[in-house]
Formats: C-alpha cells, sequence, structure tokens
C-alpha cells in the first residue's frame, strides 16, 4: 500500500509516529502546505522515516494533489486536513483513481428558515451523493474514520453485532480532564472544528422522524466517564456518528453529547455572539492597508497550536458509544470506551492524548484495507465493515478499549 | 476660530452637526483617513456646511497634520479619534503652534511585576510629560474634554466651587438601558476604546495613598440612575478623570465605575481569555497568503459600527459625578448629571444619544475658548476652568444637566 497523507498537523504527525511503527504499507508521503510542518514530521521519525516523503501541496488545489498521487502511485489519500478541505480531496482521490479516507465528513449548512429544527445540508451528503460514481468504479471513500466519528462508529456495529437483539438508543458520549499548565483556556483540539461542531444545529435522529436539528447545546445531561474522568456536562452537538450510523445499524434513536463543561460552552456563546464564529471575511485595517481575515482563524492564531501543548497537559480523554437495547429478552446498557492518558501516549509517542487518539484509527483501518480483512466499493461509514478485527487490531496496537455495563 | 477636526466617525460627525448651528468658528476642517467619511459627514450637513471642509489625513503622519493645521491657517485642532492617535495628533499640534482639544487622553500601559497593585504608566502620563513646554509656549491643551472624560470632570469642579465646603469622595458613575432592535449584542460605544478601558487594570486615587490599581471590575455596586433608567450594576474601570480630578479638585478618594452590566462583563473577560483583546498582531491565513490583523481590530469589525445604530436604538445614557462630602457642617450627597435620550438625539441630530454626548461638550468647550470665556496654557483638564459658564452654556445648547440631593 502506497498512502498520500494530507496534512502534518497535530493528527497527520500523530499518523506518522503510530503508522512507522507498522510494517503494512511502503511509502507514506506527507503533504502540507507548509513544507516545513511536512518536514519536520518526516525529520522527527528518524531512522524509522525511510519509508516516509515529506511534499508541499495546497489541500485546496485539487490539480495539485491528483498530481501527487499519481507521482508518487499511490493507493489510497488519507485526509487529516480541517474539514473545509474535504470536498477537494475527495474529489482528487477520485479522479486520480485512488481510495479515500478521513476522519470528519464534507461540511452542513443550517436549514434556510428552521435552522434548529429541520436539517439543510447535513453532514457529508455532499460525499454520499457520489456514492453511486464511487461503488460504479470498485473504489472505497471510508469517510469518518478518526475516532469519532471512527472508533465511536465502529463501538456501535460492536454492538449491534454481538451486544444486542435490538438497539433503543445509540449515545455517543465524549469526555475529558485534561488540563494545560500555563493556559487560562486552551483547547485541547482544533478550535476551527470545535466552533462548527458546537455552534451548528446539532443533529437528533429517530426511526420515526429521520434526521432533525435543535437549538445548539441542547438536551445537558451529566455523564460519569470510566477511568478516573468523572462526571462532565455533555450537550448535543452536530456530529457524523448520527449521520452514519443509522446507515448501517438499526436503532430507535441516535445522539452525538460532547462534554463540554460550563465555561466552554459560554465561551462558544459569546464567539457567537460576537460573530467571531464567522468563517466569511471581514475587512480590518493592516500596516499596509485593509485586509481581509476570516474572525474564526483569528481566534485560532490567539489560542496556542493544540498539537503543541502535549507537555504541559495532564489527563486523560474518553471517546466512547453508550446503547441501550435488549439482548435475550433483558434490557441491557453498556458504554463502550477507548480512554488514552496523556501522559502514556506523550511518552510513547510524542503526541497529546486528543490528537493521538484522533490519528490511530485510522492507521488501524488502512492496516484492515492493506490486508483485505476490511474491503469494499462506496462512501461508506467505519460502521460499514466488520467491528471485531477493528477493535482487536486496536488492542495490538497497545490501546485497548473497554465496555462498562450500565 | 478655525478648528481642524480629525476623525470623521460617530463622535465626529456628531460634533459637525452641533457645532454648524454655533457662530462662534470661522471654518471647520473635517479631516479622516477616510475621505469618504469625511466628505459624507460635510455633505450631510447641506446648506449649513459652508463653513466646513472635508480633507483625507493620517492621523499616524505627524507631517501630514502639521501640514494641514498650517494650509488651513487653524488655531486648534479637536481629536475625535481613538485612543492609539493621541500622541501624534497632540504633538503636530504643538508644532504647528496650534491649540489642542481631545476626549480622551494617551494610553496606560500596566506595571511590568504588580498590575493590579500600581500603576506603571498612567493614562495621560506621556501628555502631561509635555507641560511645561505647552505653558512656556502659551499654548492650550484642553485635554478629556468629551463627556467622560469632560463633563464629568466639569461636574466635578462645579461641586467644588458651589456645593461642598469639604469633599470626601468623588464617584464619576455612567449607565445607560440602551437596547438595539435586531442585534443580540451591539455596544453603544467603539468596542475598542470600551476594551482598553474595561480590561486594564482599573485606577483609584486616594489622597494618603495617590493612584494605585486594583483588578478588572473590582468593587461592584448597584448605582441607582435617574430619569427612568434605574439600577445597574457598575464597577471600577480605568478613566481619565481619576487621573484628572485629584488634580485640581481636593477630594480624599476618586475612583470612575462603569455600569456595564454582568452579561457586558462576561463578555469582556472571555475575549481577554482568548486573547482577542490584544493589539499587537497575529498571523492569520488570507487569500493572497498570510496577513498580519490585530485581534482587537477584528472584534470591531464583527460588530456593528455603533454610529449607524441610531435608528434602531432605544432609550437613555446617564454619565454623571456622584459627590460625597460637608456643607455648612452637615453631610451632603449629590448626583450630577446629564441625560440623553436616543429618540431626542436622533430626532434633532441624527446621531445616536452616546457619541452625540460625547460630542457636545468639545464643541461647547471650543465656544468657551473662542469667545474668551474659558482661557490657560499648559495641559489642562474640564476642571481647571470654571464650570458655571459651561454648564449654563451646556444648557443654552439645549441639553441641560440635573442635581440630585442623595
Amino acid at each position: 500500500m502506497r498512502v498520500l497523507l494530507v496534512g502534518a498537523g497535530g493528527v497527520g504527525t500523530a499518523v506518522t509516529r503510530i503508522a512507522a511503527r507498522r510494517p503494512f504499507f511502503e511509502v507514506m508521503v506527507v503533504a502540507d502546505h507548509d513544507p516545513a510542518r511536512a518536514e519536520s514530521a518526516v525529520a522527527a521519525l528518524g531512522e524509522a522515516g525511510s519509508r516516509f516523503r515529506a511534499e508541499r501541496v495546497d489541500a485546496r488545489d485539487e490539480a495539485a494533489v491528483v498530481a501527487l498521487l499519481e507521482r508518487h502511485s499511490c493507493d489510497v489519500l488519507l485526509n487529516a486536513t480541517d474539514p473545509r478541505f474535504v470536498m477537494p480531496l475527495f474529489r482528487a482521490a477520485r479522479t486520480a483513481g485512488a481510495d479515500y479516507v478521513d476522519m470528519a465528513m464534507s461540511l452542513s449548512r443550517p436549514h434556510a428558515e428552521r435552522p434548529y429544527e429541520e436539517c439543510g445540508v447535513r453532514l457529508g451528503d455532499e460525499q454520499f451523493a457520489h456514492a453511486e460514481e464511487w461503488e460504479k468504479a470498485s473504489a472505497l471513500a471510508l469517510v469518518g474514520m478518526g475516532v469519532e466519528p471512527g472508533l465511536s462508529d465502529v463501538f456501535a456495529r460492536h454492538a449491534a453485532d454481538e451486544l444486542f437483539d435490538t438497539i433503543e438508543e445509540i449515545g455517543v458520549r465524549d469526555g475529558a480532564n485534561l488540563t494545560v499548565d500555563g493556559y487560562d483556556f486552551a483547547p485541547s483540539f482544533s478550535i476551527w472544528t470545535t466552533i462548527e461542531e458546537c455552534l451548528n444545529p446539532p443533529v437528533v435522529y429517530e426511526a420515526d422522524r429521520g434526521w432533525f436539528t435543535t437549538e445548539p447545546f441542547s438536551e445537558p445531561e451529566v455523564f460519569d466517564f470510566p477511568e478516573g474522568i468523572g462526571p462532565v456536562e455533555c450537550v448535543n452537538v452536530e456530529h457524523e456518528e448520527v449521520l452514519l450510523v443509522p446507515r448501517w445499524v438499526p436503532a430507535r434513536r441516535v445522539t452525538f453529547k460532547y462534554g463540554l463543561g460550563r465555561e466552554f460552552i459560554e465561551t462558544l456563546r459569546t464567539l457567537h455572539l460576537l460573530g467571531l464564529d464567522r468563517t466569511d471575511p471581514v475587512t480590518v485595517p493592516g500596516p499596509a492597508g485593509p485586509v481581509a481575515v476570516s474572525p474564526r482563524d483569528v481566534v485560532a492564531a490567539c489560542l496556542p497550536d493544540p498539537a503543541t501543548l502535549g507537555e504541559r497537559m495532564h489527563g486523560k480523554t474518553c471517546a466512547g458509544t453508550w446503547v441501550r437495547g435488549v439482548k435475550d429478552g433483558a434490557p441491557r446498557e453498556v458504554y463502550l470506551y477507548h480512554v488514552v492518558d496523556n501522559q502514556w501516549s506523550m511518552k510513547e509517542y510524542g503526541c497529546q492524548a486528543v490528537v493521538w487518539q484522533t490519528a490511530v484509527n485510522p492507521v488501524v483501518a488502512l492496516e484492515l484495507l492493506a490486508t483485505g480483512v476490511w474491503s469494499g466499493a462506496g462512501v461508506l461509514g467505519p460502521e460499514a465493515f466488520p467491528a471485531r478485527p477493528f477493535l482487536d487490531l486496536l488492542t495490538a496496537y497497545g490501546s485497548p478499549w473497554g465496555l462498562r455495563e450500565q
């Protein structure tokens, strides 16, 4: 297998460090708009980096991405950029005849009149519109294959395959107790993506109603996370699992709730109130005359790069899927989860917990595809594939998952 | 009198509309970095605009300001820009031999080690450092001559002259009940200046201690504002009056509290937490490569221009000075205040209440200087001049002030 990894930020860099220990691929080309980031990711691998090449590419430039895929004869494009670049990279892979894996799906747009009741363009709609084309070409786009979405979807499939006869509700629940020394406010994941997830209308699925939306931060609940993280306030957030799971796993209700905590919710509300979550440019004075910038990019530029915070970070992050249903005639409720301790991921990989946890899952998936354990064609979510081999290989990577009967 | 008005934003435009009704000056040159703003301020005066000229000038370009003052033989420069431009305009006036009037003073810098206990560079320090030079030249820099500082300082002087034998405390108190239709968040005054005032360490004066600072938003109190505005939560804020009043009016304690309200305080705290109050540039991606912008300028660009909100605004704004002391052996407590109803200022002048209230005071002051009722040399605050003529002329402008015995 020959892989083009696009994006050498926090997650992309972690992908290289995890993949470098696995023999399943021949070459991984690491491309970033900033060639120094790509080079530094490869250089950091030292002797283990012989299968890696650094390149420069603008993820918006489809023709350049196609040329890069062809020049290196890549079989698959792994997209580790932010969700703005999903569509050009997805199209470039198809044009070049490569398979495609991402960790976030094409962006949603709220319903014009009833944004907090009905879906407009849903997450992934733009990609699923091309499903038939990929299927006919016997090509695979494996979408939403990070940790959430990704491992959370694998958990949902595992629950349906082995743990339940019928499922009432699948609720992805994400929480952490991470703190960062020396910063009053330092998100542990891309603020661009976090704003996108949290301020878009949250989407909920119900079998008799289909997909619908609510007000941001709806249905708050306190969820008790395992391994010492403890109770965290979670609220509905727009997330890919709600769009993916019902396509392959029958359930009466699917939700995603994010353990943001009160302070973070208020911070996001304020950014929205001031219009600082906007992505369309505003004009501001610059030293050499007026310049156009996206306010959300400015928010990101004012905060520390989450990928650089690992040394100052303490605590654990938990991704998981809570499932309620019936097994052998009796009610059952489980939480399937994966916890990463920042101290462990820093020591083992030099990567902070949140980006490491995101990055390990697409590498596991690539290995399953390379070895033929997973195969398929079309635009498919992680729950379209058998879950057991994935969970076993994840454990073999040294990062086991857990099951808590509720 | 020939006046150069620098700044044709909300306050500058209101200055032209107020001044246009008064005969005391021959010419007012209206200059802005954006020539369209200057032209539109003058054009809006219609037939009443014959004494006004529009010009373009960069307030940072001292030589250009000097040239403009000389070309139009101006006697006085009225600065209606934001406080960043105080020093170049103050210096340019001195160089050209013109008098100078502003509504905010040169900026402070917090104490490097003990920012919330001791003053670093104080508001106005840079201007007062040149006091002797102005005095020797028999030239006048009348500083802090808006509404607050400005009218609030005149009230303090009036209290000392006519209402008290000894003064215990002078506390400027500012509050409003303004709302803006169609906006969840729309400050009624320059957000750049508001952030500067509110996030800098507040300064307090005590006779036995001198000037010192506190944590932002300290000493909250609920102050009951007159004319139906009612109770508003006020907190300590850095403001010029605390630096000006003690130089000319004896008082044991001088404070400034701003009726920000809970939501606004939390919004400012969040901006600070995220570093979005910063003025030093950050680098962000732009359509044509990375650009450097000041985060605070981006915050301002995301909000509506307060000067344009008059039509959608409702309510009143109150500026005033609360004084506690002794008169004829008995304790006395008064609140001297000036209220502007937005409906009135829009109907009479097409200006919203907050900018109109700021703008009327320097025009009154210019008229007192033009007619010789006020005169002086050096760097002087409004409380250095007799208060009664100012208050009488303000009333003659159709905008009376009030006194409430507490």
